[in-house]
């Protein structure tokens, strides 16, 4: 399929459209399991940057290509031959830290921008899918994998604490903590059911074709529908997991008073009615 | 089975009581499918205010008359009749948007009056359960359904994000925050099941009348102890749900410190010992 | 297996080292059940308080002394024999209550020692497991149980809202609230099946000699990773319950911008790729 | 002056419109000093919620009756003879303490209205001005006083730690911790001075007429703005005062996506330019 | 004055009773201008909690003893003298890291104790009062100074961000966040006159004895009302300033569920009526 | 003075450099009174987020071109030939919101920049200083000005709610939300004392030169310091500002955990000793 022209200069990434609206978004360094190194996540932010205002985009799904990996996480031999780890080289702490930490700030906004995404992002997963690739999933709204795949929050066997949001959203997306607790600190690997057991999966299917194939019809329902019932739901979602139920009603009335004043809540009921397809303005 | 003469006035909901301390709310407009309209859910506020209050009530059972439907919801051709949407006939989108905010918080206030009733709410499900029968459910403290209810989170399907809680509440009340974005971006049905394993639902029953049943079960073994103790526990969960487990302790420790000037812990003792079922002050 | 010397002058809980860095506490008064009066969990926060920072320590296993029991949960003879709930026998209300809730306020600090170590723990739970079991083991990072386990939420049972923890806690530690309060609103019994379907047991074996093996294993495990990325790991779990996403990204990335500057990064790298075991410093 | 059809059925305040879009109301109990007792509260709450959404309103002036006081505050006598104290008469310290809670909560509520009030409320202060004086205006928005006001936060004097607002608003109105522990913990009298040089009051005059007739030249010159700028102002500083300054922001630019949708900023525009006056339609 | 004997071992600190009620604890190390050591700030925690609870204490006064100096704040010779900074000895920057948090944790845990300190303490502030006289004072609820009082920030100047509190209260205790910052990051000497007029200080006097005097004539003022109202006046002044309006209204609400279960409002009434002297019970 | 090469792009903008370390940036579009157009805001954010991590730069002062004004706020003329007010053109108010929301925050994210610069930024104001000029100045650390300046929160004038910054920061930059309110709700002007009264301005200066030539003194003195401990004290003081004190305690014994790891405190301590200038590495 042919790649998006307004992200045909993407180096590490395949964007294609393989629906209306729907976007999908390949992770594509096949010749390295998908792992991700520093220009490769930048160009990941810049990306979901831009498919967060294109108003061709209601739906997006996001992969890894190839048979073996959604993605084997980062890759541990180019992050050794950066500065990140020596701190820029500085023979002070405090300086180091300065170095780390401007560098794990700019790793998390660059991830993040998958959960800014104003428009939503389903995430399949497949074969590896060790470290990065939880963060990574943890900002997709909806999640679903292969039977083969291959789970782990890795970080803590390469000796480090995770720290580019699995730490932050995987207790806030499964019901379970003992279960978290249990595969963060013993870094061990799980698979597909447990994943579903869970919660942190909500599909799983035989195959990775099969996986995908699911997440490109969900997105296009959810391309089908009206972009600003869809996209309001993302954020009032998001926003209420980091804020009190009161403070979440009294965004969401704010929010809905300016949202409601559209004809798409007209056209949805009209089609409706007519069992036509409603059409909608672009946002 | 009689009304409770202090609520016999309702127009759209039957209040019965079966049980000692027991109060049975049935949404009744069986003739729209237990449709909610305005007049109807500001009433449903002024219910839960009183039965907050009421000392002879001590826990609450909420269903829907009719076998077909617990509610559908939203009472969309009622709704399109009113002047919310066109924002009171405003000309300007401000003024438009404050008309549609205050109309969204009154509807948040008076279904919030549910979740805010000092005495544990269980709510019992069936048949349709769309739209704002998610949003009421919410409010709720237990669910119990029967197998044969049809959820659905059915907001983007009349082209709006839902605004009457189910955003800010639904994912506090499952685990899994990938079905959570699922069923809320899609607006597909789920059944009973489904409902179960992601813990939405408590229990499932055959029948209505079963579900019913266990519901009212369920809320007089709740009624037959100290309500001291057992509105105490309601609160301090529902302020746990919005505060850090720090603030939560604390605040704990403050209730208690009055709660626990009580004669029910040497009561509830006492018929413990003495296998009698013990008797408690009115609350 | 001998008492960790350190820990030999408690009373009511044996400390002993089953593996490297492991620590296996047990509650031992079992000629009670292991139920639990003031001195008790006044020694439990003090054994705590010093595993935190044992650097002979890196994992934390906590299970109870005998068959029968976890904990049966507060000794409620000996707490009917203290002045608590005569607040010290003052004759005003509000100084009955200042003195109530200084007595909380320091039994929530005993317990909360179990969460504030900064080393994980895992909790083993089998036959009778009351009130402050729960607790207790909400505390706990891990929860592992026997097949006889029998959990309750029994406080409303003696006419008092919970108060030590678990309203606080179980509900961020399962994903259901429907579930969380049915038990906590009827102080039901629930068995370790159901424990693990709602998640708040993540393993359960045939018996408390397996599900102590279980533990035991894990914690070796554990204790076998570097104690900075293990440590960190269960810092930043925490925090983050309490939090917002943004918060706690900001906070992991400074924490580790201290805990990069490791050696443990090296040690654990080159282990891996030479298949040997890592030697990590002590923390 | 006459008072306003719609308010005209009240007891205890008399609500005139000095000026076009201006409401003044006056707290009118002369024979007491304007003390409140709890039906005058109650009204205070009903006159806000109704002034909130009076069209025909767009600032709010609120003073009290007669020379010698703005209102020395709760009229403890009337107090004493109900039944709040004595937690309804029941003799179980916690089923006292829901009593007073509930009592509590509704006061707080009808004070708390002058706060939610979508309309600025300058206060004018004078004379006598002790307890819930305080608790009143820390609910406006501008405080204004007389040179005579005698300011007290009294309530310690009388036993109890203020209840109903004082304690949670006084010391996010003013800029000195250390002054506001002072007057609230000693329960000294200070006069406006002190008051100016605190920041607690922004203006002082001469008489109690000078400040009132300062205070409708304000709420007339508010009153002349653009309705939906001055409302959403009001409303973003409320916003900001309990959250943080990213929430704040977000919430701000979601509050001015729908109200810069208005025809009030060209107006504004063109009556600037024109140096004419903009006429503004009613919100 | 003699020593009250509770606090008679304390090594750094004089702990006298000028006034029933009162105590008044002086910072004794005067051969080192009151400089603080380890030790010290250990003893000065344990002291507060002891003050705390102390039923014959209802006001505390701090001040430091010698004409010279409040306190120059750290000895920074002890300080670098131990191995905090060297965290330890350890070679690894995350296991110093780990030493210099829990060394920090433990000062700021010893510091804050005055805050948590359950009876009012008002600080009276001379000389020279450096560093960590202001994380200290920032403790207190008044804070009273002599005239020639020479207030510093002065952390910077030794190569560090305060981190003892100052960085976190001193914003809260003033108004104008451009001064805090101006004198924070300049390090800069400010006076008497300056701290008045920017709210940190809320009297200053023309001596420390003056100084003195008028603190202690504070404390007597305080001690001689009800110890419910002046306790739950500093808690729920304390809870305000962390917490949002709506939040500290609830928890106002239910403190004083139980502290109006007192007779100290009948004793407060009727010494008012009688112009008598109230006797309250012990807290 | 020479502009710094780094921002000699910068139309808008001069940037030099007046001392070591020391940036002074310049509005400078002098033909407008230096009145923002979207490309110039945007340029801001791009030089702050430079400045932010310039290892040359340890403080920055930032003034506006000419004499007449720090900037006259938002170039309305300019504002109203863009599609933002009119939404991009839609038709639709729901997505004339999305346009307006995302202008908002992109507009709010290029002045935010200042207030997240890792180095202390002085704002001297002077002049007419307008809408804009304040949201601006609120995201400095020190604010000085010239007697002459002339501010007004002068959106409500223009029929909007200040939506850039000024009624988040403002309220907690200054101690009085009475007269925080007055200037926000009434757009009226204030002169330099009014604002050194209330705190919003820490220096009033004879004239710009004068206050230009303090700031430049002021940011030469912080820049002569640690810019660990420096950079660490803005980072904590504005960290504070939106978390509770606990909170900033912990988040500030973490940030020291590694800034504590550094030469500059005995650099520090021994140039106090020798009376020599310090020399700090870079950072």
């Amino acid at each position: 399929m042919a790649e998006l022209p307004l992200y045909s200069g993407l180096e590490h990434f395949r964007v294609t459209g393989p629906a209306p609206f729907v976007a999908h978004v390949e992770i594509h360094r096949p010749t390295k399991l998908n792992a991700f190194h520093e220009a490769m996540w930048l160009e990941l932010g810049r990306a979901f940057r831009q498919l967060s205002v294109d108003p061709d985009v209601r739906a997006v799904v996001l992969s890894g290509a190839g048979d073996r990996a959604f993605t084997t996480g980062l890759d541990v031999q180019a992050a050794s031959q950066g500065d990140t780890l020596s701190g820029g080289g500085a023979a002070d702490g405090a300086r180091r830290a300065a170095h780390i930490r401007r560098h794990i700030v700019e790793f998390q906004e660059s991830v993040g921008a998958v959960e800014k995404c104003e428009k939503p992002v389903i995430c399949v997963m497949h074969g590896i899918s060790y470290g990065l690739a939880i963060d990574l999933s943890c900002c997709a709204d909806v999640r679903i994998c292969a039977k083969d795949t291959r789970f782990a929050v890795k970080e803590v066997d390469i000796g480090l604490a995770a720290d580019i949001g699995t730490l932050a959203r995987l207790p806030k997306a499964v019901g379970s903590t003992s279960w978290v607790k249990d595969v963060c600190l013993s870094a061990r690997e799980f698979g597909a059911d447990e994943a579903l057991a869970v919660g942190f999966i909500s599909q799983v299917h035989e195959s990775k074709p099969a996986a995908l194939d699911a997440a490109l019809k969900l997105a296009g329902l959810i391309a089908s529908k009206s972009p600003v019932a869809v996209q309001g739901t993302k954020e009032l979602l998001n926003h209420g997991r980091d804020h009190s139920v009161e403070q979440s009603l009294r965004y969401t009335a704010i929010w809905n008073s300016a949202a409601l004043q559209s004809d798409d809540m007209q056209a949805a009921l009209l089609s409706g009615l007519k069992k036509t397809k409603p059409r909608f303005e672009k946002l």
